[in-house]
């Protein structure tokens, strides 16, 4: 009961850190003590009894911890292990483990072992692996394997990268209409061993192998035996198209709550199912994309090098480079103002740095919506209309705080007056971008989150330095 | 097969259009316009035919289809929807309502219709109901209630919001270790009816009712009748403290790949059981809290007004104003210099934007790091270096495209060699700070994603204005 990996804590644990999860930090703690004194001992002497009991310790823990272990080291601490105990790298931890460390590993690993956990391994998580493989491992290890697994693995691999056809898990099962509760518990009794490890569905399949309904474990196992398995069923069934990308089928999944869902072929044949457990990976990988794309970041991971930092950030940062020259031009055409009074070089990037944020929030909103289809062209009218209410009344306020700032700091009325105006127009223009964008782009067919932050402060930041010190211009010189 | 609600495309229907999900898009059309359609039957006359008719199509959508109309109709129709037809706001189709519309409609439904939908729902969508009834009408549902279902309720409101204990599934299947498949199949069959919908695993409690294991259905499903359970059960077993925060709980699911996991109580018995189909909502509704406090808004939701929006983003504007303030400080210390040379007020906002958006980046890969217990105190180190690294050479490649730029723009090399020196300096501190703002919050006990933001941007405005400003004075005067 007071299992190693996830030990219940007891009270005291729990009052004694303000942390939530104590027991999860304390055990973080003695696996990364592990894996240095691991390390230690194999820098001193490989063959010795401490490193072999760390072996034994280290292939004693859940995958999922060990990985996480895995993933913090160094990248020479981790060839240093992988290399001395390649043994330790199981199937399990592999599957775990984020696809950039699976790169950096496999050319430490020998292509038996690697066929062996292919092999071993679902399609789904088997298929990750040999994403990562260089061509000429990969055809190392398809030597290695057996027809049957070769042939599901290639299948799997003519799928575009995150279709479902490539993650979709190959073994279900499947029952036809006439059978009865009695006749399918005994059929997958038999089968034993071929079927998937996991699984919580029954799908019920015409005889052309259509998918016709589907009936839980949980309601079978409560069934009469004698029962008729088409009489049970569930027939509002979602299924899910072999070439959909993996974020429509996640959404299929959170509308629907879906625990699996078969997966059909063009002829809409049964060819595979997706279940939840898989959409909850697909979900948390898309969220952090949408998040890092939101800041301009096209791809990240902790093993990154400073160089692959510098390439998934650059080209962004190029086209901010860009609008800020865009917005230089704007201020350039009043220079003359400027020198004239240098209050509006002290007040320019307040209106600007206004407009930016509010119109970021209004986009986030936006992008987040669209997302969870709440945003709709349907509901886009009213959408627009309330967001260009709201930023006027934002505007409102905050042009009175910088307008009674401008007027404490610089004593000029007319001054005060250009800032309140200026400040008003930029928030209105930020609001009404801040939805327009995303709602523009997605009506193109391109990823709101990807590009519209680009637009949207290019917007405010034009808009901004030209409202401010255009009026200042016209009132105040 | 062919069912209304989740029609497997035609082949036709996947060529029609670019969009990916036809069949999504299609069904959502045919929704609206039938939700449209009985508006207006309502309208010229409620007790007509059409109306009828209407209704009874109403009924037949998949609760999740029919709750996304509701949402997208404007306040007034969902008010006459609602108050004209209570009947079609079915349990199922109030589980799928955002809390935001529950709460709207709430007042329209009378009280023995919510008393049966809550008695009628699992008890943790029956809490979400509750919770967004005023007092006064959970009062009259609560005495329409039988004592059992009152005193689940209750005992569930009586945990934090956001905790494990108000959202766990207080109904589970438990069984002692001594029985064998055949008496757990047995027990099931017999209890039938006060089972929960839908379950995925069964837990072996010891005497004292602490769970000490558990059994898949697909594994008890193809087990021998006459096994013991206990010989069967996996013991690698996490389990999640009934007041756990749901992003813990969540972090827990992810990481071990549960399907389902046993919430226990203070002294370590089973009090109820979470399962993945919720922990996918949470992670939905966290994820999307964590992009809109990236970007400053601290709640939204499509029925909010105009008043709740400026509410929402009103505080993060105003902490904006205050930095964008100290950074007209900065500028306001150099005044002379910008009347002087008034290139500087030109090329000034693309240093600062520049450092903005390179310190927004690095916070947001940090903020998602530490958020998948990537980034940690033991990775920090080696996590700053990196940033440390990236951040000058990013410094160096876009510091030699400006100064070209100021080159070329302004002809004078002094210029150029100062916006050099100035970006370098920046893109540095952006670099840091968008990783040490984040670790330093997640110390000090808050959430990264909430405060980052205002912090990095000071740092770049102000290290951005002070650089470039300073330098200048020093060199060009």
């Amino acid at each position: 009961m007071t299992d190693q990996q996830t030990p219940i804590p007891t009270e005291k644990e729990q009052r004694a850190t303000a942390n939530e999860m104590p027991a999860q930090v304390l055990l973080e703690e003695q696996n990364a003590h592990l894996v240095e004194h691991f390390l230690e001992a194999i820098a001193s002497d490989e063959t010795s009894e401490a490193s072999r009991q760390d072996f034994v310790s280290l292939s004693g823990l859940h995958p999922a911890d060990f990985s996480d272990q895995i993933e913090q080291l160094s990248d020479e601490d981790r060839e240093t292990l992988v290399s001395h105990a390649p043994g330790l790298i199981t199937a399990d931890v592999l599957a775990e483990l984020e696809d950039e460390v699976v790169e950096e590993i496999l050319p430490l690993l020998p292509a038996a072992q690697l066929a062996a956990a292919v092999s071993y391994l679902d399609n789904d998580d088997a298929t990750q692996i040999i994403e990562e493989m260089e061509d000429e491992q990969r055809e190392a290890v398809f030597d290695e394997l057996d027809t049957e697994d070769r042939a599901i693995l290639e299948a799997s691999l003519e799928y575009g990268e995150e279709t479902i056809g490539r993650l979709m898990q190959r073994e279900f099962v499947a029952a036809p209409e006439f059978w009865t509760v009695g006749v399918t518990i005994d059929h997958m009794r038999e089968t034993g061993e071929d079927l998937p490890d996991l699984f919580f569905n029954i799908y019920i399949v015409d005889p052309a192998f259509k998918p016709i309904g589907f009936i839980s474990l949980s309601k079978l196992m409560r069934s009469k035996r004698d029962a008729q398995i088409s009489d049970l069923m569930e027939t509002k069934l979602t299924t899910i198209n072999q070439d959909m990308d993996q974020e429509d089928a996640a959404y299929l999944f959170q509308k629907y709550h879906l625990i699996s869902a078969p997966v059909v072929d063009e002829a809409g044949r049964i060819a595979g199912i997706m279940t939840i457990d898989d959409i909850l990976e697909i979900v948390q990988t898309e969220n952090t994309e949408d998040i890092l794309a939101l800041a301009g970041v096209s791809d990240s991971g902790l093993t990154d090098t400073a160089f692959s930092i510098v390439k998934a950030r650059g080209p962004w940062l190029f086209i901010n480079l860009l609008t800020a020259i865009l917005a230089s031009f704007v201020i350039a055409q009043f220079d003359y103002a400027i020198s004239e009074i240098v209050a509006l070089a002290v007040l320019m990037p307040i209106v600007a740095s206004m407009g930016g944020n509010a119109g970021t929030q209004a986009m986030t909103v936006a992008v987040c919506a669209i997302a969870e289809r709440d945003l709709t062209p349907k509901s886009a009218w009213r959408v627009v209309r309330r967001e260009g209410l709201a930023a006027f009344l934002i505007g409102i306020i905050f042009a009175f705080a910088l307008a009674i700032i401008a007027f404490v700091w610089f004593k000029d009325v007319q001054l005060a007056g250009v800032a309140f105006v200026a400040m008003i127009i930029n928030h209105v223009f930020a609001g009404l971008a801040g939805v327009l964008v995303p709602l523009g782009i997605k009506r193109f067919g391109a990823d709101p989150a990807v590009s519209s932050s680009v637009f949207v402060t290019t917007v405010t930041d034009v808009v901004g330095f030209f409202a401010f010190l255009g009026f200042a211009t016209l009132i105040l010189l």
